[in-house]
């Protein structure tokens, strides 16, 4: 059968025996996951025995991109990273973007799937069918910026790359991967597994291009996509082309989410700093990723106080409240600061701010003191200690730095005396900028994430934007539709592999998805919207069955008391508390999972998963 | 006249006007003043008024280059800004490498003359005979680093560029003018001389080569040169090749320099982490400037510590020195951390360390307390500490950022108190890394130094290497004379532009620059290598007689009185006080001068000086 879309080649690359072998993609792979995020868990799914400690060589990275990428489909280039997670123990998926997808993809390949363990620090340099072994002996220990630069001058200076900086040489728990342009796939601790495996980078230079089925029609439906971004409402919270995910900070806060104080969402009026019309005036450039009109990625620039000086992509939604509301802080120009400290180092913007927090409400609660703290004075609202936090997390400095590198949930088991209940994760994973007391369906959505308390994967576009039907962010009935609806889109969506930004207004779903991957591949099936929602459930329920086999079943579809037990303190969700029990009970029935939340032979059959 | 070498023509740009003009170069100027440091003093002396506000539109600043620049002739390409400095008030050169020397000399120009002030931020942009005013709006405010990368995504990557970062914007009295690759002219506040023009860069690109009058000539004595390079003594302290300056700073401290606590000279066993062996093990690559097979620059890779993750040029020993032994510190992460902040911000690192050395020790002397250092605990060997104040210094952070970012002279004037006697400067330039007590000829250059106590033009060869003879350090007979030989060797080697290390070494010389100068330009006096000794003497007595108009004369041939009651506390200088009386007298009498150190009538007609 001739490919289009696919460049029709997996790469796997075996770094204890500094080998590599090329795989041809199987007809069933791609009809039954299509690419990306589908690729990944199914590999790791076949791949990856039970059980085995996540920062051994017996783990894999797989990186995946998917049948558009590279192509002329706008914010359809994103790349895929998968691995059981060192933070939390289960699968993870965590998305990057940039121009690393279309360049892995240009190179020839659909998929890397990276195994075993160095003896000394390496990258693997691929020029379209060359694969080389390096030794990254000389960048090993820098940050990303000196790395990319040392590198780029080895290879190609035109050429892509996925790297860690020192937290994930470091095997820091919450460390990122992160792009030659930033744009990082932060969750999970990604780089704490390519840390283990000596891999310090992947960099890629492509000479092809995918082949489509059907130019002109794919052409057509692209325009269209373009149309609509351009028509995209120019009114917070959407108006991205001008302010990226900076429309929305200012939002959430009233919409109950944007979550102050380590969650105790105590008023604050620190948020007035992250209006958008203020966030604005730091903008002196745009970027974006790969084919995309969007250009959502935003360059500040910070000029006032002491971290004056630097021009750097800007904090996102996610990271002006992990270095902000959650931590007091109003400091427009420390949150910038930190976020380049997290890209330079390599760390999970998101973790490291509720790390932080976790931390500073251990104090105030006096459960540590200074003695544990290596001597910092740790409050809410001090740009500095944050600055200086993240530096400690990333390098493991002291005491409080190598234990907040652990992540919350371990680092509260080192500690005990009740800390757990103020660590802020769920199955491990740090939360993101939402509150599950404010939105019920958004917060069923982080309690059941595959791969724990997610931003990005069950992101509930009817309680938060309206789209693509308005639904009450306070009400239970009808969540667990809702719930399974996002999540299995975003998981289909995903092997495109589109931009969840994109998915989240609505402007991308199925019925446009099957639309220009038809097109792009000539694959019949494909065809069909309902296939690929199909195919989306598949993809979820994998992912659940990939969590069980860990022992992660229905009892850890918990969240931290916090949410059942204090009621929200502010409107519009005052006196809400997150309904677990009838929401999950409901989740489960909808996806056809059994009590335990363990999906159903009949359920698994119907999704052709053996 | 057909010109070799040089390009035969200045730029003159006027910022107020937004105006340039070309002009040729005379013959007459050639003639006399060569090229480089020679045009930059005569153009100063012709055009600049006397008592003029060294940061008013009135002062200038000319970047010049010299016959040699662009040329195949080894180190002889780095470029020299002048300007009346707004630290000292008197005449000011300094020097900086890499490659912009030669691409100004590729467009087409020997010198550029930048006079008035921009109504708002600009950089210069010079491609060959185009000229642009742009407005640097953008990066008015952002380190060297993001300056750089957006100023050349906004022309042409592979310009060259010299600029200012925030610390020459907020006028910073100790700030650089920094390269696109970070080889600073850091002494005298160049940096605040373009950020009182609202300069923040030039950036040039080229593409004419300069012509040869004899080319197979100069590549013989090039190739001579190269060889006489390979044949370098392997052995500390002059393996620049493989270790840069890294090769002297031990050796320092063991002939009496390397001054540790701010010139008091104890004994400090820190010293023996600046072993050149110590100081290899950070060297991950090398360096140079345009046509220089020396490649002397070395980048070191730090990866431990709170300042582990950085790849940047290494400290040189200066700096080495000012962020080591004079604040007691031998920690190299910290000192090469604040090394790239120096660079990233363009600050001097020299006049900064002995600026935070001086803080210091008023908090020792119980001259000021946290009260005027805004909460910091100075004291000796904080790394921390000085990472810090190099940060408040550039961004003029706080009472004592703001007081040092003066310069120690003006810091000790406001704090008063007896702190002068702490402040380590003459004529207002902070000292460099020799003790005048140690070495009498080198105590003698440093005092009598066109520019105040400069560690680069009166570099006594004879004292510190023993070429191209040997002289007894600490004796005083026969100084005058060696001080004056290396003062007006580097004058006129600076005419080249001649790189200083290459000079100190012995391995350039009158002798050769004739030589090649003469193949160079085929200017018939250049033969003779007593036409440039006399051309080196005219530099320096037009730099002396500027500083005289401004009312500077011999009662400034002053030094801090630490050297003259204080013994030197330890070996081989032990015991050592500097004897500036009887020095200065044969000094000025072997210039020539007459008793309040004035040019006579006589020596000016000697040197056709009218």
């Amino acid at each position: 059968m001739r490919l289009y879309g696919y460049a029709g080649k997996i790469l796997r690359i075996n770094l204890s025996k500094k080998s590599y072998a090329v795989e041809p993609l199987k007809d069933s792979l791609i009809k039954h996951f299509i690419g990306g995020r589908g690729f990944g868990i199914k590999i790791l799914w076949d791949e990856l025995p039970a059980n085995i400690d996540p920062l051994s060589p017996e783990n894999k990275i797989v990186v995946s991109v998917g049948p558009l990428t590279g192509t002329k489909v706008q914010s359809a280039s994103r790349w895929v990273a998968q691995f059981k997670s060192p933070l939390t123990g289960i699968y993870c998926r965590s998305v990057g973007g940039g121009y690393f997808g279309a360049e892995l993809k240009f190179a020839g390949y659909d998929a890397i799937i990276v195994e075993g363990k160095a003896e000394k620090p390496t990258y693997i340099w691929i020029h379209d069918d060359n694969v080389e072994f390096r030794d990254a002996s000389k960048v090993w220990g820098l940050t990303t910026l000196f790395t990319r630069d040392i590198i780029l001058d080895e290879t190609d200076k035109r050429a892509k790359m996925i790297m860690i900086g020192p937290a994930g040489e470091r095997l820091v728990k919450i460390s990122a991967i992160v792009t030659d342009d930033w744009r990082t796939a932060g969750r999970g601790g990604g780089g704490a597994v390519m840390g283990s495996k000596g891999l310090k980078a992947i960099v890629v230079r492509g000479s092809k291009r995918p082949e489509i089925y059907d130019d002109q029609t794919l052409s057509d439906a692209v325009n269209e996509q373009i149309k609509a971004y351009r028509e995209w409402p120019a009114v917070p919270p959407a108006d991205f082309r001008r302010l990226g995910t900076n429309t929305g900070t200012y939002v959430w806060y009233f919409m109950g989410n944007f979550p102050t104080y380590n969650f105790q969402q105590r008023e604050w009026d620190g948020i007035e700093r992250f209006r958008p019309e203020i966030l604005e005036s730091y903008i002196i450039g745009h970027k974006g990723c790969y084919a995309c009109a969007m250009q959502c990625g935003k360059i500040f620039k910070i000029t006032n106080g002491p971290y004056g000086g630097i021009a750097w992509d800007f904090p996102e939604l996610e990271t002006e409240w992990s270095f902000g509301g959650i931590v007091g802080v109003n400091n427009i120009e420390a949150i910038t600061y930190a976020n380049m400290l997290c890209d330079l180092y390599g760390l999970d913007t998101i973790s490291t701010g509720v790390a932080i927090a976790f931390a500073v409400e251990l104090c105030e609660k006096s459960i540590i003191d200074k003695t544990e703290t290596d001597g910092l004075e740790l409050n809410w609202g001090k740009p500095e200690i944050v600055v200086e936090l993240v530096r400690r997390i990333a390098l493991r400095i002291g005491n409080l730095g190598n234990l907040l590198a652990e992540g919350v949930r371990r680092a509260a088991e080192i500690i005990g005396r009740g800390s757990e209940r103020y660590a802020m994760h769920i199955k491990g994973l740090e939360m993101p900028a939402y509150d599950p007391r404010a939105m019920k369906g958004q917060g069923l959505g982080l309690v059941t994430g595959t791969i724990g308390a997610s931003h990005a994967i069950s992101w509930n576009k009817f309680e938060i934007l309206g789209v693509p039907k308005k639904a009450d962010p306070l009400a239970i009935e009808g969540k667990a539709e809702l719930t399974k609806y996002v999540q299995d889109e975003m998981a289909v969506c995903e092997t495109a592999v589109f931009c969840k930004l994109i998915v989240n207004h609505d402007v991308v779903n199925p019925v446009f998805y099957s639309r220009v991957l038809y097109s792009a591949t000539g694959i019949e099936e494909f065809k069909d919207p309902k296939y690929l929602w199909k195919v989306g459930e598949r993809i979820w329920n994998l992912e659940r069955l990939f969590n069980v086999r860990e022992g992660i079943d229905g009892k850890y579809d918990i969240l931290p008391e916090r949410f059942l037990k204090e009621p929200h303190p502010r409107n519009p969700a005052k006196g809400q508390i997150f309904e677990l029990e009838p929401l999950l009970k409901d989740y489960y029935r909808v996806r056809g999972w059994d009590e335990q939340g363990i999906p159903t032979k009949e359920k698994l059959a119907e999704l052709e998963i053996p």
